[in-house]
């Protein structure tokens, strides 16, 4: 354990109201102490840094001011949410930080009163906000609702669609855009280049006086009641054009780290605004602690560190992670077929496009926090002749999911999903998990849906995928490292729709589709050891699907139990469909379906949340013995 | 058939290239003749109308200008495409519009090679050109990239995404803003102020003599070389700020009526362009036809009419439709709840809350086409205490995924999803079938997914949806008038997770969800004549099951199947899954699943499409017939 940091102010602070006393001066100090409260606390934890220091200030100056959990303090993305954790009575908790049974590594509503509206996926605090603040005026609960987004954030669409609407609307609301030009890449785009040009334009250090000015000001128009707040807000911008074209007072741009100019300026917002207002604060991602304020990444995620270093306590790693094999794959194509292009949503590095990108610069694309757009433009890609991979977190691609059908299943585009973290993925939680792209891609006529079962797998399918031309085409792999499998030299193409058998056996056949064919090769060496000896077969393929290699299991074994690493609707399911429409079923199958558990998973390792799901070898090994009846005459042995 | 236009110049034309050698007065004659046979065209088959009207002049001038297919004119939605589907050698099949066999009501890649992209949704247009511009510089096919948007369209967060995109990328493509300040409804939102905003201030009256003085002008900057053609247009520019922020040279407003101005600055963009340009044109929907010009939804979408009066020929209502049963209720429940609040995405006359709009003015919100802002906005009303109704047809909810999973299902927020257009939906076609809903929905943690049967069974759904606070529901329903029976006085609650049997019999069990049901019952009558009586079932509930009748059905029965307007994955999936936990499978059952075939289905009938589906009364009862033998022994007989 680290040293713990000396903190006599934050030593007061249970909740927010505790701060109510303090003096600004007092405050200023607490945001220093909850700078090294944050640092000593992801130091024994791993997790998100970066964020929760650049919004340290920011997290003070709000609880200072407004009334949590009355006002609405809705933290886009949140994982900048530490420092607001610490400040709302789960400082005690703070080192539990992203572990089983643990604080989530996100705002929740299950686990405090101060996150009203939970988070993890990008952009929603607008519209989250926007619900609070109507759900107010039509005389429901809550006072002021006050959304914080990062300047990346505001590339999704969902940010715009939100300020097009609050604009509209008109009701008093708040957006503190923190702009920290850095989201978890360096954003890409005309906004961030915007933003740029309205901080370059016209540095906070002039604006600090202005804002000063101002508030000693604000009496005057409203002396005669005639002017309305927003006019007097207007006043102390230096710029925002576009987003007062949208219908907000922009306000800023604002040193956020500048606990003075941040408690005049929201004590000036809370008095005033009548309307929507959007407050345009400039921070230092990692502000505060060298480590991070200097690192590549601004110390956006990191594991277990020495406070005093920086450096970084990582596990050596056994084998390459799916990512870089897939990125390592992908490039080794590349070179040879100048069609081959790819496209992430502003995750090139947790993609491992970056390496591509570095390579092939001319034909990598970073289209910012942008699903919706970087689906279809890889659709337009590939209608123009290219051979686009489109590489997206399974959970993120829901944000795509329309353009996926509309635009690349009904068009039938050859365009190449490469998803990653399918499945479950620790410590990020439930929001993160990949529970769900296998059904509703595999439901969409003329896709084909692929798992690798390991790394050397994943390679044959990122060149399958590369080879096929004929329409839309995914393969989906886990989070984390590969198993450790010789890796083939030059990646073969896998013939469409055909599985493999791994093991002959009888009685009862597992069919595997995805990584839990590892868990059942377990189960199988655990069963052997019972006189028990399954069949087992990697199906590799959800869509088409081998129906010979299915049928003929089903028909050769008096149980077929298939595993997944996703929710019912998917293999398993298409699986039972085939057994049904072929009458298998009449004349009795023992058939089960292992898929993840109609429960939203809380975060753990992997291997934890696999447990809780049911989906480990002793998971697997026991659905043998109990559709095989072992297990109950055991029992009654 | 109504007399046909006399239509001299248009009669040259079969192809755009026979437009090259027209002059601009012909180019002009050809406009006035094209919507003369729009007007006739669709006066006999019904479709949309006032868009197309309002697309002509820019329709022949940019197939003047640019050189398609070479050059992409990609049209977003697409239901204006009407009149550059007739000069697009597709004239002579104008008049099968929106039919079985005909022409798609959109544009079509498999239908013609002047369909670069398809569309149907909104907002894909500039995502898609983008693609393009992108793969011609990578060496792919194609000349310009153009995408003709309206304003309603651009409220889509989508369409901000890909202006982010393009206007950091730089490429040489076009994008024409068709501001007619209508989409389906009267645009809402402040990106639509704005735009009112630009037109007010600088009419394109005087904007027309600028242009022709740019035009002429244009050779004098060039001649040193040294300006950039960017440089010039922005000279004509009379505002768009926004978009230059966003890295698009703004032209405009120019009148997208008048040819002469069309023509010339499509031919200045043409020669001068090297970045992205956006063109802001002012047009009206319905323009040139008095019927449409001055109708509320200036004729937005029209059934058969008479050409001299614009009366429509619609064929008489026996019940009320869906919607408007779903309307009805939701107003009736709302008169005694002030919770009860209603979000549509630009759709209140479709989804039929234009009614509950007019009496609920501040409990209804029209968000823009925006359903990823639609569903977080009202995940934010439920946690500030409201009982929102999220109205959107099934297709369009795809859009917000990922908001339902991470806004609502993770956080177990009691949004109500009223989904519309639920199956196959007829003359829109396989853009617009309600085909995933269920799969998609059924298989979150905490959802409850409902079906109605009828129009009576919707009532009592919309009133169990705004009684259920635990968490998320949804209600789905098709397209179309009910189906004539009576209706509840009182909307009476349906248990949670509860069937209801319809009839008693043997040996088969039929088990639908939806409104197949009365398909179901037409076979079970078709069956008695045959001395089979099935049993028939009506789940309402694909999530949680009614898993005590299912299990009873199955047990009761030598076979049970399943009828759904979905695709797999849906409720035929989660019974499959019950039943094969339940061991039911192991001793034999004859089990299917009747769900949407793996395709997608064009335009038809309802009728005829589930025709195709093999989804009717005569394919329930094949389906009967054959699991129990019959069908295969009359054949043999």
């Amino acid at each position: 354990m680290s040293d713990r940091p000396h903190t006599p102010v934050l030593d007061r602070v249970q909740t927010p109201s505790d701060m109510k006393g303090l003096t600004d001066r007092e405050l200023r100090q607490l945001a220093d102490e909850l700078r090294a409260e944050t640092i000593s606390a992801v130091s024994e934890t791993g997790g998100h840094l970066g964020a929760g220091l650049g919004v340290v200030e920011m997290t003070v100056a709000l609880h200072a001011v407004f009334d949590a959990p009355k006002d609405k303090i809705i933290w886009d993305v949140s994982h900048q949410c530490y420092p607001h954790k610490i400040l709302t009575g789960r400082r005690d908790r703070i080192r539990t930080l992203r572990q089983e049974g643990g604080l989530s590594g996100f705002t929740k509503r299950s686990e405090s009163p101060y996150d009203p509206f939970g988070a993890a996926h990008s952009s929603t605090s607008i519209s989250a906000a926007l619900g609070f603040a109507v759900a107010r005026d039509l005389g429901g609960e809550g006072g002021d609702a006050i959304a914080i987004i990062g300047d990346g954030s505001m590339s999704a669409g969902m940010a715009y669609e939100a300020m097009n609407n609050a604009g509209h609307l008109g009701k008093r609301m708040i957006v503190i855009l923190n702009d920290n030009e850095m989201s978890i890449a360096p954003p890409t785009g005309a906004m961030s280049s915007y933003l740029s040009r309205l901080y370059a334009g016209e540095p906070f250090q002039e604006f600090k006086a202005a804002a000063k000015g101002a508030v000693s000001l604000l009496p005057e128009p409203f002396r005669e009641g005639a002017k309305r707040a927003k006019d007097v807000l207007k006043h102390m911008t230096v710029g925002g054009t576009l987003f007062e074209e949208l219908g907000f007072s922009y306000l800023g741009p604002i040193d956020g780290h500048d606990m003075e100019q941040l408690l005049s300026v929201l004590r000036t917002v809370k008095a005033r605004a009548d309307g929507p207002i959007l407050i345009h604060a400039i921070t230092k991602k990692g502000k505060g602690y060298a480590p991070a304020e200097f690192a590549d990444d601004k110390g956006h995620a990191t594991a277990k560190f020495d406070v005093v270093t920086g450096k970084q306590k990582k596990a050596p790693s056994n084998a390459p992670s799916y990512t870089s094999v897939f990125s390592d794959t992908l490039c080794k194509l590349a070179a040879d077929d100048s069609k081959i292009c790819a496209v992430t949503a502003a995750m090139p590095d947790g993609t491992g496009l970056s390496r591509f990108m570095e390579r092939y610069t001319s034909r990598c694309f970073d289209v910012g926090i942008a699903e919706q757009h970087a689906v279809t433009f890889s659709a337009g890609l590939a209608a123009g002749g290219m051979r686009p991979f489109c590489a997206l977190y399974s959970t993120f691609l829901q944000r795509g999911y329309d353009q996926v059908v509309h635009d690349v299943a009904i068009q039938r585009l050859p365009v190449r999903f490469a998803i990653d973290r399918a499945g479950l993925v620790g410590a990020d939680g439930a929001t993160h998990a990949g529970s769900f792209d296998v059904a509703y891609l595999a439901n969409l006529p003329g896709f084909v849906v692929m798992a690798a079962a390991d790394e050397a797998e994943l390679v044959r399918m990122v060149a399958t995928a590369a080879a096929h031309d004929e329409g839309p085409i995914a393969f989906r792999f886990p989070r984390g490292e590969g198993v450790g499998v010789e890796m083939p030299e030059n990646p073969e193409t896998l013939e469409i729709g055909k599985g493999r058998m791994i093991r002959e056996g009888a009685r009862v056949a597992i069919l595997s589709f995805g990584t839990r064919l590892q868990e059942a090769e377990k189960a199988c060496e655990a069963l052997a050891a019972k006189g028990i000896a399954p069949t087992l077969a990697d199906a590799r393929f959800a869509k088409p699907l081998d129906r010979d290699m299915i049928l003929d299991l089903a028909r050769s074994h008096e149980a077929l139990i298939t595993v997944e690493e996703g929710a019912i609707g998917g293999f398993g399911s298409h699986v039972a469909q085939l057994l049904a429409d072929e009458g298998v079923f009449d004349t009795g199958l023992k058939f089960r379906s292992m898929v993840l558990p109609d429960t939203f998973i809380d975060q753990a390792s992997p291997k934890a949340m696999y447990d809780i799901a049911g989906m480990n070898a002793e998971h697997i090994e026991a659905k043998v013995l109990d559709v095989l009846g072992v297990a109950v005459m055991e029992k009654r042995a």
